[in-house]
């Protein structure tokens, strides 16, 4: 169920087009909302959609993935073990305003005579586009058009073309291209909301140094605590048929360069701004070559032009939608949706997917990707659990590069689990550093199951790609070490038949935390293990080098694959038998019904209404727990019980995070259940283009967008790939002609099609690809499809 | 059990003495253990025994019962609901230096040559007393004595009786009395330990004023946010055959009156220094009012000069002990215990509540007393359950000040359940203002417990003196609000057989938090439930008019009343038909055992060395909870139902928390198991002399000292009273040969004699007591004790 407010697509706002996001008028109501939906970023440097004038704005961010600052998190009252130091993604230097002054008034959006605003993310080309025409007072009407973009080829670039034409009459123009460190956020004001970033009430960004020459300014700065260093440089090019003149200063903290031009009526001001971000994490005497690195992009875009970057985005994202477009056809209204605007919402998803993990090299995907600071910038397990799939299916190499990631804080996660009396390593719940950032351990560090999650991830991703010497390499290591943590955090209690319990962890569902044998935990934990008993066994034959490496690194002893083999058999699987389900944990069912009835919608979500005491005596659910492992490990349930399971806990989930309904369309799916699949499809898509959660002021949802494309993969087309071949049991709503879509399958590039009566397999790009069908193999050898029959789940409504 | 080193009675400091505690010698190591130990205090001010030079010294803390700064509570992740603002306990204004200069040289104990160094806290008189012989480097020796009291008599007052002889020369001498306001605490050091009080970076107290005329001076401040007022001021008089003259000055934080002396050989210069606080909860504008009190009060201090008060402090004390002093005569050692050593422990723990309650009025008793700033001076539960039995049964006119403000906090109680979405009234789990300041839930707000805690101490009250005018004038209004937060908080659960659930709260015992039916809850509930509803049916019939301004004051209606007898009689009551025992809560027999073997005795408590998610994954338990329901309730269990329980619980027990030994020996003794019930006994009564919790530095165990009294009475000599006539039902151990003390019943004083044969009841003060024994009421009208054979439980070991 959703129990919220459901909004509808904002059609005012956001028009249909198949691929593009245009905005039609200046909403200043609109503006965190527009902000953030406008946001450019390649996973890297991420500016959001604020204007170039810098005003009005609701939250002026640019951020750089992995850019943070730490900080004392103080306790009320501390215990043991509570992690110590916070981590906050920076609001770093802003590189992207350009100030326009036209017979010296300002051009301020607020106050001007607009006679047209157009604003458009171009998703098949990359860029942001302003055109807006503006009339002053005297009645001389000036063009201003801009085109925005983060280089995905060159991920430390970005650029701006900025064209302003006096279309009716002389007029002096100025033009001011700025660069400000606005010392990253000074609001004092205490946040309400836990899920929005930590103001920090001193300038983050402490100066090193600056440099200009001519019209290229580069300032450095560091951190304050985390000691990270930034170089932040711009440099600019005019082009026009008027005569102009320039200056350019610049100081610690701020530089700019202004044009003056004599303009001529209809003759075009074209300014090219580019823009580079050079960081590093180590010392901070490096700020030099940090700056001499900026100065060196800088020249290097200048020299190859604004085109040239047009070109490359364009570049890759052809590629990108060849690998990743999921084209839909319908033949009725979906939910009231349209083709157009289906094809619009999960584009939308899509793309902003793109944008947050492009180039992620190095670091992770912060659950808002870069278009805002919301949850910290921290790295959660949604990465594996909602983004990997669809980079595992798209793009392995991303995936590969994130995993790699995971890997690189192993030594911390080792750390960490010995800190708590652990054996192991234990991964952090919220991190940017490696370190456990959780300032509440209930929904925070207890939520071990992200050490499965992680797991889970590289599973996938291993039985997708064949990657085998990713998992040898890397992957085991990581495999030795969660299983070690799960044998030892369990226990065999006599009370459940000597069952393997894991007590006092909290699942994906925060609405009932530390409980004891949460189902997902356990069953996570189980495949956790017998991928790591298979793993190491499979390599001591395959690969004994590498598996002597394994355990000099790791001191592995036999016994202990013995204990996890004992561990997995027996580990407590929690069955109701009289209702014939699978209770959340070992108290869920005894817990009180909570009130819907008499909850009014602006309640929701709970978490900013009721204390946590008050909801955790509920049977009240923020968002899919059992219902997750019913689409994660559906090979575990029988068909009964996905539905069984799905009745009982449906009515109970209140989705109030975002991570809940795209999973819910996809087992309703499964269940057959299909306008419910089809209802909660619309809203995942429309997440953050409905703005259904509230607050896509703070940024998008990342891992509803990944969801969004696993509703349309997982869900209707029924995909299924755990541990063997890649099927399909497709289960298209009534309302689809046609779902198609590309996916990257052990090297090859495939595309399924489903329609009412078929699926269609076809090979684009590579030797062969063997699929099960119908539990028989097909091989794919040439581009010509491979037609089938579709298999069906029996309806239940 | 108890795995934590237990330490023996320090005989080297505190050498026995039936009435004293003395240190022999000055260790410079023990400085906070002993600054705790000799404190002295009336309730209302409380000055811990920091030597007058004010150095060398732990903690120098001066303190006022309820005079706090309070400050916001920020939190890593905020939720709904959470306490705001933090309040604590001031370290106020330094009264009570006085430093001494003899040829130029300071007075200072850790250089100075000592021929002798005696401090004694003397238990007869109510005064602290230090005598010193030092020897300079040039050979005179000066004799330093000083007598320190707080007044019991005049609240506001204490005063210092401080003379200075040079024995052997003619020498200069210089002392210097002092008045300092050291900005509370500016230490800025993280506190790692949970229970110590919180460190302010700025000074809390701001000058308001300041006067001096002549050798009388006030500083007057007011703390920074919660805007509290205090005038704090001395007066002096010397009096010496020698000659000498004074200078004396202040300013806004300072102030001093030196005196200068020829100092002749043998002849003593003696000054008197009264001191006098003064507080105000009102607005700061009372400054000068309250600068005038504390002018008047030092007048008259001098005026009738310091004989009166040591008079008066005598006056007090005697009356005291007639109605408290427990009296115990061994046949043979006590664990260790001589009888001398017995009585001094027992009494140094009952002269500490005397000095906490004494005057306590319009405020509660903090966990430490006035001995510390640990716990931030907060109000806790044990208030109700450790130290009201005490008061209860020896001076009720003090438990009833308490009851009253407990009441006066009632409005806030509302207001807190309100915002926590619950009906009736909910007091906060700490406070010092009545708001709740627990900024950790689990073991904070979630101890729903408090409320019937709150409401047994109330029923023992009415009880023990038939006061049933603060019953129905009072105690209803709270009778009412308790009750409608229980019935609201709880529900009928379908899989408890329709049975009254109370879920997510925390029990006495913080190890194991926000579970379901913690047993001590629903029998606490189901208590105050059933109180409630005899109070008002009773009132009803008693008091129709009192009860009509009941019902307007509540908007009671007879529904609720019918709600609350529902809930009462469903009252789900865990029961493990299995074990035979009652579970502590849904899930506690379910968890692992906690490894004691391999835990050594430097991991405890473990709550300063595990994560809390490792603690509440076993079955370990902090402190008595279902031990302390044995106890507290001892009429709903059968005999043989607390002895298994016990069986089950005590070795589970790690007595992290001071509040549970007392217990541990009472149901001990209850049991039969009399060498456990002797080692628990001599474990609360060492709590603090021993330094068994190892912070005695941050001040006494107030609660434990309560806990050592009930030791005694509730537990050896198996005192009775719920609901019905006060009775015994003895269990001495072998080694006590008499255990007396005096009683305060219904308006009598009596006096219990219990020897190994016989119990004798004794008329001491008042007109007719009526006790049970053997189940048959006697009845005392003469001084001439009724003699009985006693009746004891069979020994199990």
């Amino acid at each position: 169920m959703i129990h919220r407010k459901r909004l509808e697509l904002p059609r005012h706002i956001y028009p249909a087009d198949q691929w593009k996001m245009v905005e039609k008028q200046f909403y200043p109501k609109l503006l965190g909302q527009t902000e953030t939906i406008f946001s450019i970023s390649n996973g890297y440097l991420g500016i959001r959609g604020v204007f170039e004038e810098g005003l009005p704005s609701f939250d002026n961010g640019t951020f750089i993935n992995g850019f943070y600052e730490s900080w004392p998190i103080t306790y009320g009252e501390e215990a043991f073990g509570f992690a110590k130091t916070g981590q906050t993604i920076v609001n770093v230097t802003d590189s992207k305003i350009i100030k326009l002054y036209v017979d010296d008034e300002p051009f301020y959006l607020p106050t001007a005579k607009l006679l047209k605003f157009e604003r458009t993310l171009d998703m098949k080309s990359g860029t942001l586009e302003r055109d807006v025409v503006w009339e002053l007072s005297s009645g001389k009407q000036v063009s201003i058009k801009s085109t925005r973009l983060v280089s995905f080829e060159h991920r430390h670039l970005a650029a701006i073309s900025y064209t302003v034409t006096v279309l009716n009459a002389k007029a002096p123009v100025v033009i001011t291209s700025e660069i400000i460190n606005n010392g990253a956020d000074n609001k004092t004001q205490k946040e309400e909301d836990p899920r929005r970033a930590r103001r920090f009430e001193q300038k983050i960004l402490q100066p090193e140094l600056h440099y200009i020459k001519d019209t290229r300014l580069v300032l450095c700065h560091s951190t304050r605590n985390s000691k990270l260093s930034l170089a932040a440089g711009m440099e600019h090019k005019l082009e026009t048929d008027c005569s102009f003149s320039y200056l350019s200063e610049c100081s610690e903290n701020k530089g700019k360069v202004q044009y003056m031009v004599d303009a001529k009526p209809g003759k075009p001001i074209n300014l090219t701004k580019y823009i580079a971000y050079h960081t590093t994490r180590t010392a901070p005497h490096t700020s030099e070559e940090l700056c001499n690195r900026a100065k060196r992009a800088l020249s290097r875009a200048r020299k190859f032009g604004f085109e040239d970057l047009l070109r490359g985005q364009k570049r890759y994202i052809n590629e990108f939608w060849k690998k990743s477009d999921v084209k839909i056809m319908l033949n009725k209204s979906f939910s009231k949706f349209s083709t157009t605007e289906i094809q619009q919402a999960v584009r939308f998803n899509i793309f902003q997917i793109c944008q947050a993990t492009a180039r992620v090299e190095g670091a992770g995907v912060p659950s808002k990707g870069l278009t805002g600071q919301a949850y910290e910038g921290h790295y959660f397990w949604d990465m594996e659990i909602y983004l990997l799939p669809f980079l595992t299916y798209t793009n392995p190499s991303i995936a590969k590069n994130l995993l790699t990631f995971r890997y690189s804080m192993l030594d911390k996660a080792r750390e960490y689990a010995k800190r708590l009396n652990q054996k192991g390593a234990m991964f952090p719940w919220r991190t940017i550093n490696g370190e456990e950032a959780s300032a509440y351990y209930a929904a925070g560090t207890a939520q071990y199951h992200i050490n499965a999650d992680i797991m889970y991830a590289l599973k996938k991703y291993v039985n997708t790609t064949g990657d085998y010497d990713f998992l040898y390499e890397y992957g085991a290591e990581m495999l030795v070490e969660t299983a070690r943590l799960w044998s030892d955090l369990g226990f065999y209690s006599k009370n459940k038949s000597g069952k393997f319990c894991i007590h006092g962890v909290t699942g994906p569902d925060e609405y009932n935390t530390v409980v004891n044998n949460n189902l997902y935990t356990n069953l996570m934990a189980q495949e956790n293990l017998s991928f790591a008993i298979n793993t190491v066994e499979s390599m001591k034959k395959a690969k004994p080098d590498l598996f002597e490496d394994l355990v000099h690194k790791t001191k592995l002893k036999d016994s202990e694959i013995e204990e996890w083999k004992k561990a997995s058999e027996k580990m407590y699987i929690p069955y109701d038998k009289k209702k014939k389900i699978h209770p959340q944990d070992d108290e869920f069912l005894n817990k009180e019904e909570w009130d819907f009835k008499n909850t009014p919608s602006d309640k929701y979500p709970l978490l900013l209404h009721f204390h946590p005491l008050v909801i955790y005596r509920h049977q009240v659910i923020k968002q899919a727990d059992v219902v997750l492992a019913l689409f994660l490990l559906n090979n575990k349930f029988t068909d009964e019980e996905i539905s069984r399971n799905f009745d009982y806990y449906d009515p109970r989930t209140t989705g109030d995070s975002s991570l809940s309904v795209c999973i819910q369309s996809i087992v309703a799916s499964k269940v057959g259940y299909m306008d419910k699949a089809v209802h909660y499809a619309r809203n995942a898509a429309l997440m953050d283009l409905a703005d259904l959660g509230g607050n896509v002021n703070d940024g998008c949802h990342i891992a509803s967008m990944g969801g969004t494309w696993m509703v349309f993969t997982f869900g209707f087309a029924g995909m299924k790939g755990n541990g063997g071949l890649l099927s399909f049991s497709p289960n298209l709503p009534s309302h689809i002609d046609k779902l198609r879509f590309p996916l990257t399958y052990r090297g090859n590039l495939i595309e399924i099609e489903i329609d009412q009566k078929n699926i269609s397999y076809k090979l684009i790009n590579g030797k062969k690809a063997v699929l099960l069908h119908d539990k028989k193999e097909i091989t794919l050898t040439t581009a010509k499809p491979v037609i089938k029959r579709s298999l069906k789940f029996i309806k239940k409504d």
